[in-house]
């Protein structure tokens, strides 16, 4: 209750005091603002943050939630590392893009297709520069490459830091292979700070996609052991002095307050981390620890500082909403899934989506509102166990799925399928609909 | 702090002014004290007793923990309900009776092996009036049935609810079929209650092993809608009632001072219900949520009020301890690998364990210390991913596995693998140990 007026107070005098917020309706008389998206691989939603493990310390994280917004129902668009990226940079579901299955891995041949529009090409066409750092992993081929898909400039490893062979890029060429991954952090984040130096007057994009905390780990000699969670939280207390540098590059250039910094995750953590209260981990068919992931974001004078937003939102609203502060149109010949969620990341709690559907591979397993989340699969040992239809000749206990209240029960552990039949009967039209629409753009076979 | 130098007051208040403990040293001269295990089916750590979900109500378990003890790290002896039932009645791992493997199907023409010695059978031959009432599980043969291994009495389902054909048995008699599961938990709390009043001057063993809450759950009218997580939290709530009978019919009968109750479970929660702070749920392999499962035992007079024990226990453990305060020998022409804890049943920090080993189906998939947990092999998506050895050509990234430090982080979170080399060498040593004594007792071929 005090906290909630605090909040409310906070906001009043944000917005009585605060700089008019020209950005908000998508201006495009405004200024361009600088986007910064911190795209981290398989770090946890109880990772980072003032909720975080006392293990681990991650005070320039700490320090963007304070001065900024945390998104507590935020999700990817996948629960592994490929279909997440697509559906970030091209604001659809994963599956549009023919990348919903699996991942991809070295000596695929196949990526992300010439047809897609990615933010970084949207935002190049409105004049600004991109860059992109880190861990791409959406094709090798040409046309599937960053400098392919909009990136003026690109610094990374081609897909993830446990595939082989493993050379590190600038651009098209190869600078060390296999790459020395003790610095990777390190080096990335030197380019990404050489990115923004380098003409800080011009509008930028920058997408910095650690490596980490994916594994193998590694952290740089600094980093070794001075956490108290063994070497992986050396390297998530890394990727926070990473943040640190660049919100302290942003400071040295001026341009803090005209850039906007988003921190995020492509999935849930894996062996090691933590999904906090959230239900499993990467890869989980369903569940919140699966696709739910942190995401703090932060713009002096145009988020306010300390709030939080339950509102449900998924990576790929962050294509239609850069693109909007950019005062930038979202392609006009396909289908966008994402929606502006500026409103969202001022710490509004109205959704723009009333519903968003959860993946595992091409299949569509789960289908949440606001409040409700509807589950029909689920990954139990060995199989893939579904919920609907029937189990030796009687509809299966669950059928057709279990229904979570996420207002009171975030942790997904009780189903509320017998209680609430008319919840369960608009779950299962909205998943139906899903269905007919997405999972005919199925483009490989599944198990 | 305050909350040990309270507890340390207690406990010296407790043994200064307390009854003389006469079964601490398995005294056969004392008394013979009845025993109730209420081992339920796929309860969860987080689902009961004062740090159980604010959604569900469970007076009589609070009460149970209030005055009695709750050990914090106890676990099952598998990770589903076959082997759990197994290592419980024999005191051994199930691997050595020859059910570790998945659990037994109503066609299945094994079980339990004649030559096995239950806790009823060690307790009857010490002159103990034994009863069955609910779950067994064991097999269905007649060597294998309840009657065939030292219960007197029998009344309940031979194996889960979720299996067909369904009969409700008395002894050997099919009483119902399929059985009524509405009404299942109100009618083994009548049987309980009255083979307890049935002649309660004579020690007895109560073996009470609730049907719920594995799925199908049903709860009888007047629990239905009665909590505010759902049927599940129905049924729990009834179970919580059941105890309460159970206690009240303890002290009816004037006996509340000569009887030890323990609740526990066999596995974690399946796809409802809360595993708490513990990572994963039931059928995991390796994780604390899937053997991880609360216990609470009250003896009014002999355990002191409101103690806690993080010392780590499994269910084998009871049946060295109960032959003990019966004042029986165990067996001794075979390995019993339970240990007497009655000296953490009153609240000891004391283990008698070195290691524990965590089963997957055959395979040892884990080993525990008191502060350590090394972890070798876990479910992921379809597979199991083994941690040992090569991966690629080159040793997989977690070789020779994970190690979790379990003081400081329960949840499992972080490895300390590369931080604590000598620790792992000891882990090593001690898994392999244990896979060369009790691997080779496999009697299914494993995939």
């Amino acid at each position: 209750m005090f906290k909630n007026v605090a909040i409310a107070f906070t906001l009043i005098v944000f917005f009585a005091l605060g700089p008019v917020n020209a950005f908000a309706q998508g201006d495009k008389a405004g200024e361009h603002p600088n986007f910064i998206i911190i795209f981290n691989d398989d770090l946890g939603y109880g990772d980072v943050g003032r909720s975080g493990s006392p293990l681990i310390q991650t005070p320039h994280i700490d320090r963007m939630e304070a001065e900024g917004v945390k998104l507590a129902h935020h999700y990817s668009s996948a629960n592994v590392c490929t279909p997440a990226r697509a559906g970030l940079l091209t604001g659809r579901y994963p599956i549009r893009t023919g990348l919903a299955h699996s991942v991809l891995f070295p000596d695929d041949n196949h990526g992300l297709p010439d047809e897609e529009v990615t933010l970084a090409e949207a935002l190049r066409q409105e004049g600004y520069r991109t860059g992109m750092v880190g861990k791409w992993h959406l094709g090798t081929v040409d046309v599937s490459w960053p400098t392919g898909n909009g990136f003026d400039y690109f610094y990374g490893l081609p897909y993830s830091n446990d595939m082989s062979p493993l050379p590190l890029y600038r651009n098209k060429e190869v600078l060390e292979e296999p790459v020395d991954q003790t610095t990777l952090t390190k080096r990335y984040t030197r380019e990404a700070v050489q990115f923004i130096e380098e003409q800080p007057d011009e509008p930028f994009f920058l997408y910095l996609a650690h490596s980490m905390p994916h594994v193998p780990l590694y952290a740089s000699e600094a980093f070794q052991g001075r956490s108290k969670a063994g070497l992986y939280g050396d390297v998530i207390e890394e990727i926070d002095w990473s943040v640190g540098e660049v919100l302290g590059a942003l400071e040295r250039q001026g341009i803090d307050e005209n850039t906007l910094v988003i921190v995020t995750s492509d999935n849930g953590p894996w062996f090691e981390g933590s999904s906090g209260r959230l239900r499993d981990r990467k890869g989980a068919a369903s569940w919140e620890g699966g696709q739910g992931v942190p995401l703090i974001a932060r713009w002096p004078g145009q988020i306010p500082p300390g709030v939080s937003s339950d509102a449900i939102t998924m990576n790929f609203d962050l294509f239609p909403t850069l693109l909007a502060l950019a005062g930038a149109e979202v392609p006009g010949d396909r289908t966008i899934d994402g929606k502006n969620i500026w409103p969202v990341l001022q710490g509004g709690e109205q959704s723009p989506h009333e519903y968003l559907y959860f993946f595992n591979n091409q299949e569509i397993t789960a289908v949440r509102s606001q409040r409700w989340k509807f589950v029909v699969r689920s990954y139990y040992r060995r199989g893939l166990t579904r919920f609907e239809g029937e189990r030796g000749g009687e509809p299966h206990y669950y059928d057709p799925g279990l229904l979570f209240d996420l207002e009171c029960n975030p942790s997904e552990q009780f189903s509320y399928t017998r209680e609430q039949p008319g919840v369960v009967e608009e779950m299962v039209k909205r998943l139906e609909r899903g269905r007919q629409e997405l999972e005919p753009l199925a483009r490989e076979e599944e198990e």
